[in-house]
């Protein structure tokens, strides 16, 4: 599957939209294995140039919001509009559950059977950080592959939303029709990464989404998120508004608030900016990542963390002068 | 001044209480000396068992909002009920602004006279990471020299009250008696750090202090904060209440408030917790930040970071292929 030296005819078959060869390369990313993760490297770098051209879109909201049905409904109106459309997810928990959030076959039927159409459930890492940057990567392959739209979503559960957030254009957030939601999402600063607050499931109840709009739109205020987007003269914290995914209403002015506000940020150079900081904070994530990879996994710190950890507990050792003796021991050469 | 091998009589007059031993102790930690850091290492270990039985607490607040007025009629009153009183301060901006935080020596005139008390400006450190550490080390000196309350004073500018607030017992956080301030504190997430919500200069206009109470008071409940402290069954979020430490009203009821969140806190073990984590923290911080340092020092690194940043921006690397690259050049030894 994975030959070495044949990576040029790989990002070939990728950059011709080849959907079996773009599931191969996010399955090498995936992989635990060094050389797989240098070949990786090596086709990621290959491809780079022609990766960048999608709208990167992330897509957030508690268990039950709709999150599929609206992701559904979205992606089947988008690829009949011509868009080829990639769904990726975040799912933090998957290393433990297995893979909670597009794991489920029968999840987006009218979509998955789409040839311009591909998703792709959340990669099964130890931890968000690792579910993250695979998921990074699997961005970039979907754009070399020609999808022009990568959905990436989230389940409303607080840092990954933070980490999808800080991996896409635009940030939306679903909730549902009914008060606390709302609050639940300030207490989480979750709204501060929101560009659209998307209120979901309007037909079930007219009255219960409209209190939630007014309610939404005051929160905003509240927030004074405003100033906020200050880099984006166009765009003053996040756009509210209800649809329903199911009964397929409210999707077209949701595109619409999603088309306007990204061109208002290609004019200002808003969209570039925020590119480019994410590529050089996802860089530092990772040097950080292997930095304290590194640190721990040091013979020297392995064996004289527990006691260390044990003196600044009972306050025999100052925790500066712990860390000044961790990092000498750090830096001794191994014999 | 700084004698090796006389840490010990260091030690012992700084365990009496002399002022003038406490002031070249926290001195010698401020150093950027490696000989005067070791030493202070051997010092801050040597006074470790007699530290740790003060009170910290954190107060913050914008400026004009009545800080040192504030302290010092608080401070006054807990000298005249026996206490040892010491005030550190935490300034961001000191490095800059050669120290705004008790730099004036006019201030706080009737407590710094007091033998009883020990005032003593920012550090001025390059960076909040850097005050705060020295602001830790001067808490445990303050200790060992008797004072069983140490008071952290720091403006309310976002990530100092943070760093304030995770040095401290308790966080206390002073409002002006007008609408504006407390929605600036939900904004900088600030609210969720406090324990003690102080409405200052409530002579000035009795009828916006109320206002102010009852607003903070929702505040509170519309940030669900009751859920916050579930590790402290006897603290449901922030207490709040109305003063004037100028006038000198309602400092009692403050102290009050004080003394039986500590106590609940003692009682269900709480209190020990916080401690403990904040050790644990603190060695941490130092920890990561030493292996940062030591990564941008490094000679390859030095020399290869400017192009990478470059690829990285102009999408001609994969930042997760920079990261690596990086990291392998980091680990390379050095010839």
């Amino acid at each position: 599957m994975f030959v070495v030296g044949q990576e040029a005819a790989w990002a070939l078959a990728l950059r011709q939209g080849d959907r079996r060869a773009l599931a191969k390369a996010i399955t090498l990313t995936e992989s635990t294995r060094a050389d797989h993760r240098a070949q990786a490297d090596v086709l990621l770098n290959k491809v780079l140039p022609s990766t960048g051209a999608s709208l990167r879109l992330g897509i957030s909201g508690v268990p039950g919001v709709g999150k599929s049905t609206f992701i559904e409904a979205l992606g089947v109106r988008l690829i009949d509009q011509g868009h080829r459309v990639a769904v990726l997810a975040v799912d933090p928990s998957s290393a433990v559950s297995g893979g909670s959030i597009l794991g489920d076959k029968t999840r987006m039927e009218r979509l998955s059977v789409l040839p311009q159409a591909f998703i792709r459930p959340s990669p099964a890492a130890g931890n968000l950080g690792g579910v993250a940057e695979k998921t990074r990567e699997a961005i970039l392959l979907c754009e070399a592959a020609g999808f022009d739209i990568v959905v990436v979503e989230t389940v409303g559960v607080g840092q990954s939303e933070i980490a999808v957030a800080s991996m896409t254009d635009l940030f939306v957030l679903l909730q549902l029709p009914n008060a606390g939601d709302d609050l639940q999402a300030i207490k989480k600063g979750v709204m501060e990464s929101a560009d659209v607050v998307v209120v979901n499931k309007a037909d079930i109840d007219a009255d219960a989404a409209t209190r939630a709009l007014a309610q939404l739109t005051s929160t905003v205020r509240l927030l004074g998120l405003s100033a906020r987007t200050s880099a984006d003269p166009e765009s003053h914290g996040p756009k509210v508004l209800a649809l329903s995914a199911l009964k397929d209403q409210g999707l077209d002015a949701f595109w619409s608030v999603v088309q306007s506000t990204v061109e208002a940020r290609k004019r200002s150079g808003a969209f570039a900016v925020r590119r480019q900081g994410q590529a050089r904070a996802w860089m530092w994530d990772l040097v950080h990542a292997q930095l304290h990879q590194a640190f721990h996994a040091h013979p020297n710190i392995r064996s004289a963390l527990p006691g260390t950890l044990a003196g600044v507990d009972a306050a025999q050792e100052a925790p500066s002068a712990a860390a000044r003796r961790l990092m000498q021991l750090f830096f001794t050469p191994r014999n």
